[in-house]
């Protein structure tokens, strides 16, 4: 316990400087603990870390260069759960609103950690948003309790390895000799590929792409397009340049548009923006074909789990997605993607400072390892 | 591993005088284990057993005195798994029809018994019915992967068995006097009592039961009323008398008169044999309040676990009911019991030959025990 303690202190130290903050948790009245058979508690500290971007990153409302997260730890009987918190802008999340958030999560009223369904339903009561430092606790217990069964979480879960989809790569709105030269080579590794539009140069970035290959697209949207027909005129085109779906192609206020674009439309529409938690599943059926499930949307992999079960049995299409995160948010999320029809999982690959050794991308497959819990090791 | 073969044997053998019958799993190429790492393979053996009754049971179809199952087993890396088949006359199984499904299955292509969604998957496409035979290898599938991964179910789901609900008893149609010494007896142990009406003395079986008690009642009519309006009226009346739910009111085959009804009712209502799977989940939201969940109806504990989340995700009631069977099988369901509003689980109490000690009912709760797997030890 020391020496991982000590890892992980120096790998955090190493970036921000700053010593791992223990929550009150440590401090709480023994009384609570007379439950516990063996008196055990679940420990939890975090740690914010700053990712540095392979390239900067542009999507349709700005540009960034690193990006923000925040690392957490619950130890529990000798063993560590990793978790993670990624904050991407439009979630309004930031180190000091997760570090915050996770300085008033008390775990000592609880004694096991398998008790998910209670140790969730508190954290979530926390507060009402905050769904990235919810998920960096979720993600930490699933891979406890994955490592005190020995088992990866897939497996857990009753799904299989081999039924993990291609993951997209995502080229980003740039220069034409840029995205020539990363479409390259991204088509080497990837068997699809997913663009950025929603600009006023969709076409042109697409035709950019399709002169130097002729590889699967998706697309994303970012609620970019504000008529419905022309959005319309948009997906048949696209359909002939062999993209499969689109997500996410107008804003996410207005329904009744973007019902008729999905009833319209010959791919199917992805809802992200649209949704983000399981009682917003319901509401975007019938109006888009499917859904982008995150955990830092949605709060982590329980719920994702159930946002997933739910989709399929409204006949919805399933993709799992991510944020620019540490192998740790996206192995997590790489659990779920046997259960998902195409998963946009690449965000690991955008950064320089990965903590985590995990799930990897092989022949632009998703891929599982046996390791258990969510599948991660700490790379020093 | 031959002392647990042994010891299966002679307990099926006090019954039925029938030997193990081994599926063609044994008898498989080799040439199908070439993928697995150890080389070991799931066996699948099974026994008709039929259960006695402590006392002759009636419903509003039929009466009976003793009922017959199936008892499974699967045995991998030394571990055994234990399910069951019960047939309940309704859904027309046999222990014929049950053991000639058994025979068909070939677990030899898996090498894994986490492989849920691939296995099941194949056992569900064996045949389009045979539910009850399809839940005794998904029982026996669960026991086995909670043993190997050395916890119960309900904590692999990530469940609190502080959570579990009452179980509710049932008083079966017969004379008053039968009536009132049955309820008295159950009073004593159970918090709720469920009362099977639907022939012309609704009424007086429910003033019998209040007659020597005012403990809450459910009552389940099994499609016994016909007329929507008196069925609304009865359940008005039954309200009055500390009713608390009502159990398929009406034929299943008339959703929009059981629409109106359950819009109208003062009571919830449950869908019982108008819904058996998951895809029927969707078709009896807003037709019914509610759906009771029974492993035998829809084939076992991992599509039961996706119909509750799915009647919660719509915000129904959910219910979980069993069959006259062993504390196998109601073990099983007792595992899933936290996610439920009210179980029926008291199929094991009623015979006199059980052949495991399971889940507990104690002060009428269900009590989940700490044993792997599905909780149950075999009782000699």
């Amino acid at each position: 316990m020391t020496t991982n303690r000590r890892d992980f202190l120096k790998i955090a130290g190493l970036t921000m400087g700053l010593s791992l903050i223990d929550t009150k948790s440590a401090a709480a009245p023994l009384l609570k603990c007379l439950g516990s058979k063996t008196g055990q508690k679940m420990k939890l500290s975090f740690q914010p870390y700053n990712l540095i971007l392979k390239h900067v990153f542009t999507v349709a409302s700005n540009s960034r260069a690193t990006t923000p997260v925040v690392l957490t730890q619950i130890e529990y009987d000798g063993i560590i759960g990793y978790g993670e918190a990624s904050m991407p802008p439009y979630l309004g999340e930031s180190q000091e609103s997760v570090t915050k958030f996770l300085s008033k999560v008390d775990l000592s009223p609880f004694n096991d950690p398998f008790q998910l369904d209670e140790i969730l339903g508190y954290i979530d009561s926390i507060d009402e948003k905050n769904t990235a430092a919810k998920a960096s606790i979720d993600i930490a217990l699933h891979d406890l309790t994955g490592k005190i069964l020995n088992q990866p979480m897939y497996k857990i879960w009753g799904l299989s390895k081999e039924n993990t989809p291609n993951t997209s790569f995502t080229i980003g709105i740039d220069a034409p000799e840029i995205i020539r030269e990363k479409t390259l080579e991204a088509g080497d590794q990837f068997k699809i590929l997913k663009v950025k539009l929603g600009r006023n140069n969709d076409k042109e970035i697409i035709e950019t792409i399709r002169s130097v290959t002729d590889i699967p697209l998706c697309v994303d949207v970012n609620q970019g397009w504000t008529d419905k027909q022309m959005a319309l005129d948009m997906i048949y085109w696209l359909k002939e340049k062999n993209v499969i779906f689109v997500e996410q192609p107008m804003k996410k206020e207005n329904p009744d548009d973007m019902a008729w674009l999905t009833q319209h439309s010959p791919l199917p529409t992805i809802a992200d923006e649209a949704l983000q938690r399981l009682p917003d599943v319901k509401r975007v059926h019938q109006v888009y074909s499917g859904i982008n499930v995150k955990l830092m949307k949605c709060g982590g992999m329980r719920e994702a789990h159930k946002m997933i079960e739910l989709a399929r049995a409204l006949d919805m299409k399933v993709m799992i997605g991510c944020m620019t995160e540490t192998s740790c948010a996206v192995s997590a999320a790489a659990q779920l993607s046997p259960l998902t029809d195409w998963a946009d999982l690449d965000g690991n690959l955008l950064i320089k400072n990965d903590v985590y050794d995990g799930v990897k991308i092989i022949n632009g497959k998703v891929t599982l390892n046996d390791r258990p819990g969510i599948g991660i090791k700490k790379l020093r």
